[in-house]
């Protein structure tokens, strides 16, 4: 019953869960200015990216939160052209926007290089748009990055960042949602990775709450697996200056976007939202 | 990083995976005459009740499991009025069957009584109905039962079983379908817990493959989270005798069922099959 050292265990003490992998061997240990980043060969699911003793990105199970945080906002937004992704530095995220023949410009910014560095010898296959022309990476501070933003400028901003302590704690915030705000243009979507519906509910209502204070007249949610997170179950929020913008399944080209998990039907099912989330989130930020 | 014994960590070698609760006491500890079940305190899961080492339901997570087990499959048949439970000893998808007020008589197959007894005293909320007159309680062998059922004398057939090892491995063939399509009538629908997409696909397929060969006209899948099995992401199976069958969603009264997780968007929602779930299906069984 107890898992010994041949297993990687990322334990939530507040949830009182745990999830493990079986390893092979230990590839990364590197201390970085903001981090601690590990990358093991696992058994069945891959390599393995740890920041801070927290899963971050297996080969095997990382399409589904890739694709789910960047399909849904962009086939949302009515024409998007110029995408900054806050966090992402497995460039995973950056791999699926690109894959949208209509985006002119996505820009990354990472505040650890070295993330992206490791991923590009160690996640080689999330890195494969990393030379696209429309792509750029730029490693800084996300807040500072997004407070000096031209306003109106993007279209779709996805914070693809580290649970809400340690440095990515200030992107969970009204001020930092009052930047994207004006960053973003008229019809602009924000999503942001949001932790579990079933064991952070409380941070997720926070969000939506902040993100309304900030000035966006509508907020939602998508869920999804993802076996690497804790309680198995993932949550994205969106944020929108126009509430009147509707999903365009039509647009959806599964053999174009070469997904293995988003497709048009996945997209609406993701917007459903269970009983207790709706409960949790209160009536008035999910009056939609 | 490793995991003592104050946690309990259900270990899913094949997968290379295993999840962990946090513990508080050990409250039952007892050999039945068909496997080993342990019920035990957790920090923030509720009880757990434990067989043969795998974790099979918590006070904290169980509702979504029962819930999806239970209400797709009884709101896409016409007019559900008799139901049969194979397995399902902790009760709590009997409970969620009875809160359809038309159901006449629901009945629970379960092989191994001391489930069932062990759910009535440390999972009273799932036992609520077990005095329902509507209810009954049998003590028995599911597949035999189903052998000798009156031919289309059930309308859905619910198989709430462990997985396909051990007790419960003959529910998984199709020798066990053909009794069941002999035992449904003739819009009559069965679902079953089919495991994990992400984990286990090959026994969905399977499953898929076997029921079309017992007869079965049509076949189906719900897919939601549940954080106490592997990946946190689970399925169910389900068989048509009717391919014409769609579900009722204007019927689905989330008030009267009191439901936490299932509604009507949820239910649509669950029926989404994501892209690669289907290539593993085959194009024959997913075609609908």
């Amino acid at each position: 019953m107890t898992l010994d050292n041949t297993w990687f265990s990322e334990i939530d003490p507040a949830a009182g869960t745990a999830f493990s992998l079986k390893l092979g061997e230990k590839l990364v240990e590197e201390q970085t200015p903001f981090q601690k980043i590990e990358i093991y060969q696992t058994e069945t699911f891959g390599k393995l990216m740890v920041i801070d003793g927290c899963t971050m990105v297996s080969t095997r199970d990382n399409f589904l939160y890739h694709e789910m945080m960047s399909h849904p906002a962009l086939f949302t937004h009515p024409d998007p052209k110029r995408v900054v992704i806050i966090g992402g530095g497995d460039c995973g995220t950056l791999r699926e926007v690109l894959k949208h023949q209509d985006i002119e410009y996505a820009l990354q910014v990472e505040i650890d290089e070295r993330v992206t560095r490791l991923s590009e010898e160690h996640f080689p296959e999330l890195c494969e748009s990393n030379d696209d022309p429309r792509a750029e990476l730029y490693f800084g501070d996300g807040i500072e990055w997004m407070a000096r933003a031209e306003p109106g400028s993007v279209d779709v901003v996805i914070v693809d960042s580290t649970d809400p302590v340690g440095p990515a704690e200030g992107l969970f915030n009204q001020a930092f949602y009052e930047s994207v705000f004006r960053a973003l243009g008229e019809q602009g979507i924000l999503v942001q990775q949001s932790e579990s519906p079933m064991l952070h509910l409380p941070i997720l209502a926070a969000m939506h709450g902040a993100m309304r204070a900030a000035g966006f007249v509508d907020t939602g949610m998508i869920n999804f697996p993802q076996p690497l997170y804790p309680s198995g179950w993932w949550s994205g929020t969106l944020a929108f200056k126009d509430a009147s913008l509707q999903p365009r399944y039509a647009d959806v080209d599964v053999e174009k976007l070469n997904t293995q998990y988003y497709n048009a039907d996945v997209h609406r099912g993701a917007l459903a939202i269970p009983n207790f989330v709706r409960q949790g989130l209160s009536s008035e930020v999910v009056d939609n």
